[in-house]
Order: C-alpha cells, then structure tokens, then sequence
C-alpha cells in the first residue's frame, strides 16, 4: 500500500467544476490535490466553444463576484463576446463569448498549475475510501492512495461513458478520452443511487469548405465586454459567426433516417437534454416547425473547425453528410469530426445538501455533470460551491448555502438539491422567481461581500466593489436630495430634453425615473457628477425599476422567512400524521433544510406545508414547557 | 455502402510523418486526405518536448531543404535552441530545440488545415480496401469508406497499442489516446508482417517542486539558431533546462525493484529502443556506471510540467517516486503524469522498397514508427520520402529514392529497407559512412535542387538557395584566382593575422586553408569582400577540410556505381548457384534495387557480391548476343 500524499480537499476531475472547487478550496488554504484522467483535457470544452448566454452569464458574473475562474479566463481567451437581449429588460441581458478552445484550456492550465497549496495530477481515480460512511482517501488505477479530510466529485461525463455515433458504439469519455470504468461501483458501494443521462454534440465542419455569403454573419459586438467585474480588457480580436437555417429538405432526411437513430435503435440508454436536444429529436418534437436556426462558430483563432450549433446529433454519418449538405451555404460541407453522443453516469441530485454534499456521506461532495446538469457554467457554478463547502467543513467552519435570491447560483443548487432532475437539468431565466434582482449586472452588488467573507475575494476585487457600491449609494443620495422646481430656466431644460415640463417640484431622482431621461442628460443639465458607466447603469436600473424591485424584495422576504424555518433534522415524516403520502415520503427523502425548501419539493403542497407548520408550532411550545419545567 | 470521398493520396495518421507525407502530396498536386484518430493529437509529441539533436538535426534541415514543414514549425514553436558539439568538427555539429509541445501541436495543426488540396479529418481507419494487392480505399470505425489512388500508413505506436505503468496494464494509445484496434488484421490480410515494439517515457513532474539550485543551469545559445534555411527569426524567448544526475542510491532503488519490471514480469511484449532505454534497462545494462545524466526540460511557456530525460521507466508509481525523490534538486518532486511504456504494432520494413512502398502491395506505403524506427525527425523525413513518392506514383512519374550519400534520409531510409531493424531504429551520425559531406549546414546545397526537381521547394526557397550556391561558388573562384606573394607587405600581414610567413607565392584558398585563418581574417587584410555568415562557413568549411572532403567524394563515385549496377527485377536468387544459404534467402526476401544495396544486406558477403557480379556480367554478354542475333 503505497500513501502518495494527504491533502485537505481531493476533487476527482479537472473540468470546469472541478477547476474552479479545486481553486476555491486551495485558494482558502486547503491543501488540494485536483485530479484528471488526462492533464490536456483540463478545462476542455467538448461541445460549444462558448461561455455564458442567457442565465448562463449571470452564473458567471455570480461565480466571478465569489472569487471564481470562468470569467476572467473567458476574458483573456474569447474570440468575440455579445450582449444578448439587450432589446429586453436588464433581468434578462445576458453576456456571451465564443470561446478559444484550445486557449481557454492552456489558460486554465496554467492558473490551476500555479495556484498556491494545489497540486495537479493526472491520476485516474478507481475508488474513494470511506469508513462508517465517511471519506478518508482515493485510491487511483495506477495503485497508489491518497489520504484526505474531503473530496468533490466532478466527473462530468466519464463515468461509464459510452459513445455513440449511428450504428457504432464503444466504451469511452468525450472527445477521445478515456471513460472511468470503476468509480462508479465504488460509488454505489456508498449507496449512492446511479441514473444514467446523456448528451451529444454536432459535427465540426471545416471552414473552407462553407459559403458564408448564404448565411447572416454574426460579428460580435463594438462595445467590448468583459466577464469578470476584475477584468480591464478594452480591446479583443473578434471573429464572427454566421447564421443559417434547417429547411423541410433537412427535416424529411432526418425523418426518413429516424430508424437508425441510437434513440430509436436502443444504443442509448441515457436520458437526453431537453433544452439542448439533438436535432433528430428536434425534428420529433416540433414536427410543425419547419427550419431551425444554426449558428455557425468559429472554435479557435488557429483552426478551421467550426461548431454547428443547434445540429447536435448521433445519427449515422451518411446521414450527417446528407442533412447538413440540404442547409445554405453548406452544400459542399466537409465534416472534421463526426456528431456523437455521450451516455454516462451521474448521481440523483436530491441526495446531496445544498452545500452539495451527500446527505449520507460525510466529507463527498459532487459537482457538475454528474449531478445531472449539463453545461460549462452550471458545472462551474457547482464546483465553486462544492470547493468553498469542501474547504469550510476542513476548517470546521459554517457551510455556506446560496439562497435562491442569492442569485442563479443558488437557483440552480436548490432545484437540483429539492427538485431533482430526471433529464440533464440546464439553468433557464425562467427558473428564476427573482429575476428582477438577479441581474448579471449586479452580481459582484450581491455577492462580492459574501465572497470577501470566506476569503475568495483579494483585496483588489474588494476595493473595486467597495469603490462601485459607494458610488451608487452616493449618487442614489444626491439624486433623491436635489430638488428641481417648474422654473422658466428648469422648464427650458425639460424641453431640451424632450420630456415634458415639470408640474410640481420634483427630486432628480424621480426625473431620471421618466423612461424617456437617462443619466447623462440630469448630469448634462444639473449639477450632478458623470459617473463610471457601470455605476451609472446601477443607478439607473435603481430608478427606473423601482417599483418592481421593491415588490421583488418584498417576495424575497417572505421567502426568506419561510427558509429561516429550519426543519429539525431528526424529524421523522413518515410518523407525521396528516401529511399526504407522497409529501411523507419526498420529504423523508429529500429532508429539507426548513420549511421553505419544503415547499419547493415537486409533490409537497400547501396542505402539507401547514401541517408541518402546525407541527412546528406545537414542538415549539412543547420545547418551551420542557425548558420552563 | 457510402462513399464519403475520393482521392488521389491517404494518409493514415496525423503524426509527424503523417502530417509531412500528407503536405508533400497535397503541395504536389494531389488530392489528400489526412486522417487522424484524433484532431487534438495532431503533430502531438507524446516524448520528449524536443526536435533535433545529433544526426535528428540533421534529418530536420534535409527535411527542409526538400520543402518539408518542420523546421519552419520548430523555429516558430521552439523555446530554447542549441548548437550541439560545436567543440567537435563541422559534420557533428547539431541544432537542438526545446519545443513548446501544445503551441507546435497547435501550429501544426493550423498548417495542415489550411494547405490547398488537404482535407483533414478525424476517422478511425479500420480497414485497407484492396484488389489483388492493389489498394483503391479505406473503411473507417463509422462505417464510410473512402476511395483513393494511394495510402500512406502513418501509424505511429496506435496499432494494438498497450500501455504498462508497473502492474497496471491496459489498451490504449499514447497519451491517453484510443489505440487502433483492428487495422493490423487488415495489414495481416495484405500478408504484410507484423512485429511488436515498445517504447517508454519518463514521468512529468512539477517545476514548483523541484530545486534548482542543486542541478545546473543549462541556457539555450545566446546567438540565435533556426532549422529552416527560410525562417528569419532573430529573436527567441528561450526558457533554461536543467543536468542534474542519478546515483547509487537511485540505481539501488531500481536494482532492488526490478522484479517488478513490465520488462521482468512480462507484461511488455514488444522490443525496447536500444538507444533511448528506460532507467532500467540502463541500470541493468551499464551495471558498472554510477552516475547517468538527467536532464530536465520545460514542456511549455505555459506549463509547469517539467520532463525528465533519461528516466524513461515503466516501473511501479510508487518506484518513481522513490528513485526520483533521490535525485539531487528532486527531493520532493511531485509527479504530474507518471511515466509509462507502449507495446505496439509495427511492420518489418524490410518489406519496403527505398520509396516507401510496399513491394508486394501496390500504391501502400509506410512511413514513422510503424517502420520500425522512433524519434519525431525519422518519422517526419520518412512521412516526406512517402508523401513524394505516393505523390509521383499518382503522378505516373519516376519515384525519388534518395542515396546515402545525399543525406541521412538516404540513410535511414536505405537501413531499414535493407538492414531492417529487430528494435528501435534511431538515426546517429555513425550510421552514415559519408557523414562529413552530410552536414547539417549544407543540407540545402545537398538537396534544395532535388526538392526544386519534385515541385516542394516554392521560389522564395529556391531563389534564397541559388544565391547561397552561388555566392559560395564565385567566393571560392576568386579566393582560388588571387595569389598572393611575400612581398614585405604581404609579410607584415601575415604577421598581424598571426600566421607564418609566406615562401612562396600562394592563392588566398591555401591560405584560408591553414588552421589559424578564418575568412573574415582574409577580407580584413585583402580585397575580397565580407560574406553573410552561412556563406563564409561554407567557403571555410571546402577550403579547411578539402582534403577529406575530396576523398569521401570518391568514395561515394565508387558506392554510387555499385548502386548504379542494377539488379533485374525478376531475378531468382534461389536459384542462383554459388550463392551462401543465407545470402540467397536474404536477397530473395529484400530483393535489392542494385548491387550497392545488396552489398549492404547483412548475411550478404563480399563473396556473394562477387558472384552476382559475374552473373551480371554473364547475363550483360547473353543479352547482348540476343540482341545481336
Ligand atoms: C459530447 C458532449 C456534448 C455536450 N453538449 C452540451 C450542450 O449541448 N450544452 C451544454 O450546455 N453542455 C453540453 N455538454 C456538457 C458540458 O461539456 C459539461 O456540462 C461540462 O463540461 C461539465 O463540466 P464538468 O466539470 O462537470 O465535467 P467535465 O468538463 O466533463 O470534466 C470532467 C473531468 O473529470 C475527470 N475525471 C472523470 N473521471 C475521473 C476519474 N475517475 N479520475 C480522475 N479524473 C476523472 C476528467 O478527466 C475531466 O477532467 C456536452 C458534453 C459532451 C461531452
Ligand atoms: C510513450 C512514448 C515514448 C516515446 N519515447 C521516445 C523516445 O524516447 N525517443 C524518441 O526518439 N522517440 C520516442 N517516441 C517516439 C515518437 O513519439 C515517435 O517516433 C513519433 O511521434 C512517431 O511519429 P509518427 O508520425 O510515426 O507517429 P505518431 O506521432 O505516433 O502519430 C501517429 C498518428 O496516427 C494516427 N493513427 C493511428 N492509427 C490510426 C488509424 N487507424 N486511423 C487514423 N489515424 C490513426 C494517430 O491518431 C496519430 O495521429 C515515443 C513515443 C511514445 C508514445
């Protein structure tokens, strides 16, 4: 028995969750050993070369403003960013960058080989060693063991992969890599419950061989955007993408071949993603529609491959050839690499604690993928969560739980850890019941203090919020002191303005609150300074979007009250008469936090809720009369 | 069925062969495809970070000459470059780069793609589709099949690849690659012979681990060095590499843990590299040496990983450990990928013909490590030789077989068509009989015209060439037309260049030719002009060392007349009376083009040679008399 180290915290995989806990846990002065099948497949991005989007950007701001990787990284290795939405309500701006593939993982690399306490191994990982259900160590193919207070899960795709191209199928991790064949009977050894899910992505094609003047380019925006509320990027090498579309040519191929899909055929045997379906389900499912849009993107400043976004599909490759080949500007398309799909295993999500550990096994947490999502951010998003609870429970500290108006962070934990998900779960706006305040332009406003508290923010990022926060309370100040009143000279500027002249005095503040009035024009006309272009946005927003944010905040409240009703943990609902049978049990087997997660599990109703509510009463005043006796 | 292409030249592989053969045919005019199991693996150095050294130099500006691709690669990728055994004489000297490993992967990659008449694609290649030992196509693992006119087999060390850490063995590729699993029955089939190699690398470990101040600094050359005689780069970042040593302690360690050798145990079936061994195999052979050198190289700008030659080993995880942890400045190493060995299948290139090509199958060739050889520069002068030649057989035109004494591809390439090789075949410098002719530095004059001849070398080359050539020729013209007198100024010259004085009257040639003048000593004193550098060390090196330079030319006359006699196609050595056992066998199996390449078979004697001689001669007669009838 050969012991190769001991560490605080070990994460299994160097993906984007495993990158981003490793860096968290060591960053707060965990010795951390971050592990992978292979070092060149360290934050690697096997399907869209790209980073953010809707909610997937605020999951990036959110994660930048704790401390995390993924945006500043995403800055220095983009080839071309867009504010999407931007004709719709800031809630629902959303910041996305192409991603240099290749740049991005040599990037990731790199921070994660020369981060202080971590060390980067490539190791494949065969068994965690437990005892009475608790962690105490790894133990890798090549033999050797590594002793530890705590490990993270982060496995993404690799556990039992098989991959899937038409008729042919093999065992396998994406993009060439090896599977991880044995972790997963270590894991049900743990009795942890298994599913399987699965994912594909589309053909890369070669650049030379489209015809871009068929498709709508796509440059990316003038303004040039940053990710993290650190990064001082000003000027960025763009490259665009291109627009094109499926037609009824496209659809009747992939119908006609419907019988040699592996979803059809029985090879896969994983549940697929509904928000980021393979075309041939797509095709199924919306059999009305009658094109599809596909977005064509560059992966790399020094490469010919190009992603086709929205093609994702495992169908054989004669068929491949023959639907991409129906589309504009594709009709002499030579494929790089063939579409595929990807079956792995992953965990039941509603085994963990948000803090992302299992509820069962002390010191295992997981992240990523194999908790049944799918996607870059969302996996990023975990691994930080599960590197800061990981780094906690080592120093013996509070864990740190995200609430769901905390941000998408604490969305997207919470559903996975209340909810579950028997599809590969992806963050979407619409999960959001806050939406207003989980902004991705206030998230370093929400969490940067958060993140000072447990150590993840350098004292840079805390001046420069510091600095921000100050400002818009300063001007939110001024604005709502200065008062303007009908005057000749007052009313003249009105009109200059193009709003209509005041009837009463009123505060600045209330004149920046007319749709048709922005910053710039009060600070052009009044005595009010210019202020930084992200400050002035706060202020703004503030102003303009008062009256629902404060109804939100108000949401928020009662919400929170419902979530400091903490549940005891030892209750035993199958004993709680009155509840329904399905609420007994999903509440005995999710074992919520307080009555607020109670009330989001997925066959818990109200009625439920109030006899737990009841219950609660009456055990505190039965605890009350045993304290007075 | 589904044809998905047709072309003129495939390339099995993407290695360093692959990606030269597949360059040279496309920028012949062929329609290429290249083929690799995975794009990321492109040009990938899965060894030592590194191209050049003692002969491999050499082979990398021969390479070039010709118009191959990676010396312009390492000159844009390299991180450190140095001129090896400059204390010796000229025909030594050697170039050596440290590469960075991912940006010349990557820079390969981007050539590659964007040569004209090159498509590059990721396709298991599963079968060779042939007709009465003539191929016509490929079948690839999803099922499509391409046509084509020729195929190169470029295979590296994927075909049945096993990799072996210790106990630890399973199938695989380098790197953590998928193996190719079923193209060696496919070879079977063709009747070609299969034999099994293996090879090694050390472990990768963390420079932030290692002290540096205990091993010794080794700096790349101030001056700045390139391969290619086209690159003008004239500044360089270059990174340090470091010697350090083993010692007793570690050969114990070894000794005491060779039972547990793959080489011991059995698990390695294939041949190890004689010249490039594992640690083990050292400390076994070289029983009585207490000390090996180490060295220790940078894999990159942007990585931490360090590699350590001379410790290529398959030993147990926990041995490397402990013999590394011994070494000084290694005392608390932590490896980052461990080191391994890789059984693979080969072919007996033997059953080559000097242009690469199979005897018995028609348009299949074979170049890099499938023949036999290891080292990236054998594998990318062999992929040039089969590239051109598949190119010219497209082509109907005559092949190229390059001799020994054009370079130490005619070298190699002669060794192991007619020698052949039962290990590892790597180039040296005493492999070449006419090594002081072969020079790295005049590789160009060797060669640029051969590659003029074939269509690869552009103008730019060709132009930058032709003025070398003649530059070198009028200098040397007008140095061998000056004659100087020892007049009394003359005298006083001969005096400040330290030099004896004159007797007699003697051409400015002869006095370049003593040992204490060099050229610019000349130009100072005498009216011939000063020379860009390439240019006066050619004009040094015919006047210095003319005397052996003429005699190796007379030599190589007198090979080249033997290779000039040449043999019959049909000719039946087992019927040939008079010839050894022995030497009937080996000349019927490698059937040589000529006599010169018969006399270098081994089992072959001087005896033999001189009996087929006379049968030439006796044939010679009778086809005359026919003739004349
Ligand atoms: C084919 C494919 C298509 C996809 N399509 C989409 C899509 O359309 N939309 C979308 O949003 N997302 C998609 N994804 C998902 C996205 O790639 C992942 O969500 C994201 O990469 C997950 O990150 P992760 O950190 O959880 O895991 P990964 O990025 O997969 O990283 C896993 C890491 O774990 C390591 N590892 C695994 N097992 C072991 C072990 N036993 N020992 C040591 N190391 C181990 C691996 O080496 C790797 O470093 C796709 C993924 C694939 C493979
Ligand atoms: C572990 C290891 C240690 C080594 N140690 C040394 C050393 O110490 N010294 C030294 O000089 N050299 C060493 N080498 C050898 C050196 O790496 C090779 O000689 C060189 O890379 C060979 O180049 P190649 O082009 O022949 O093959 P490779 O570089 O191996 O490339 C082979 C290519 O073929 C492709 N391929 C294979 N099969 C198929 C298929 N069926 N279909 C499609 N594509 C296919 C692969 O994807 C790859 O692109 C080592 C190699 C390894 C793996």
């Amino acid at each position: 028995m050969f012991i190769a180290g001991e560490y605080d915290v070990i994460v299994i995989g160097s993906g984007h969750s495993g990158c981003e806990a490793a860096l968290a846990a060591a960053r707060m002065g965990c010795q951390t050993l971050l592990t992978t099948i292979n070092l060149d497949n360290i934050a690697f991005m096997p399907c869209n070369p790209s980073v953010g989007g809707p909610a997937k950007g605020h999951l990036v701001r959110e994660l930048d403003a704790l401390g995390g990787q993924m945006g500043i990284n995403a800055d220095k290795t983009s080839l071309q960013m867009r504010m999407l939405n931007t004709g719709k309500g800031p809630a629902v701006h959303a910041l996305r960058a192409q991603a240099d593939k290749d740049l991005y993982h040599i990037t990731m690399k790199e921070t994660v080989e020369n981060q202080p306490n971590l060390d980067v191994k490539q190791v494949l990982v065969e068994r965690i060693l437990a005892k009475d259900q608790k962690v105490y160590g790894i133990e890798v193919e090549t033999g050797e063991m590594y002793y530890t207070k705590s490990i993270i899960l982060a496995t993404g795709t690799y556990l039992g992969g098989k991959i899937i191209i038409g008729e042919l199928a093999y065992k396998g991790g994406p993009n060439g890599q090896r599977a991880a064949e044995n972790l997963t009977s270590s894991l049900k050894e743990l009795n942890i419950r298994i599913m399987r899910f699965k994912t594909g992505t589309p053909a890369r094609v070669d650049k030379r061989s489209l015809d871009f003047s068929k498709m709508i380019e796509q440059p990316g925006d003038e303004e040039v955007h940053n990710f993290s509320f650190l990064s001082e990027i000003t000027t960025r090498k763009q490259l665009p993408c291109w627009l094109t579309y499926t037609n009824e040519k496209t659809h009747e191929i992939i119908r006609n071949n419907l019988h040699r899909a592996p979803m059809y055929t029985g090879i896969v045997e994983g549940v697929g993603p509904r928000y980021c379906p393979s075309i041939e389900s797509k095709i199924v499912r919306f059999a009305d529609k009658n094109a599809h849009q596909l977005f064509i993107e560059p992966e790399g400043h020094h490469t010919n491959e190009m992603y086709v976004q929205g093609m994702s599909t495992s169908l054989p490759i004669d068929v491949q050839y023959e639907f991409l080949r129906t589309i504009a500007g594709m009709e002499n398309v030579k494929i790089m690499r063939p579409g595929y799909a990807i079956d792995y295993d992953c965990i039941d999500s509603t085994q963990l604690k948000p803090t992302l550990e299992f509820k069962t096994v002390q010191g295992l947490f997981s992240a990523g993928q194999i908790n049944g999502t799918s996607g870059y951010e969302e996996a990023a998003a975990q691994g930080l969560v599960a590197g800061i609870n990981a780094a906690l429970l080592v120093k013996g500290q509070e864990p740190l739980i995200l609430s769901r108006s905390d941000g998408y962070i604490g969305v997207l934990i919470d559903d996975l850890v209340t909810k579950g998900t028997n599809e590969p779960y992806r963050i979407m706006t619409s999960r959001a019941e806050f939406r207003l305040i989980l902004r991705q332009d206030n998230a370093d406003l929400r969490l940067t203090e958060i993140g000072r508290k447990i150590g993840l923010v350098s004292d840079e990022r805390y001046a420069k919020f510091v600095c921000k926060r100050d400002s818009i309370e300063e001007s939110l100040k001024l604005l709502r002191s200065v008062m303007i009143t009908p005057t000749p000279e007052i009313q003249a500027k009105m009109q200059a303005m193009g709003t209509v002249e005041l009837r009463t005095g009123i505060m600045l503040y209330d004149l920046l609150r007319r749709t048709e009035i922005n910053y710039n024009m009060i600070s052009e006309h009044f005595d009010v300074p210019l202020l930084d272009s992200a400050v002035q946005q706060q202020v703004e927003i503030s102003a303009k979007y008062e009256g629902y944010i404060s109804k939100q905040l108000e949401q928020v409240e009662r919400a929170a009250r419902l979530d400091e009703k903490l549940l005891p943990k030892d209750i035993d609902y199958m004993q709680l008469s009155g509840l329904a049978v399905e609420a007994r049990e999903k509440l005995n087997e999710i074992r919520p936090l307080s009555i607020g997660q109670a009330g989001r599990i997925s066959g818990v109703s109200p009625a439920d809720i109030s006899i737990l509510m009841i219950y609660m009463e009456q055990k505190r005043r039965r605890d009350e009369a045993i304290d007075l006796s």
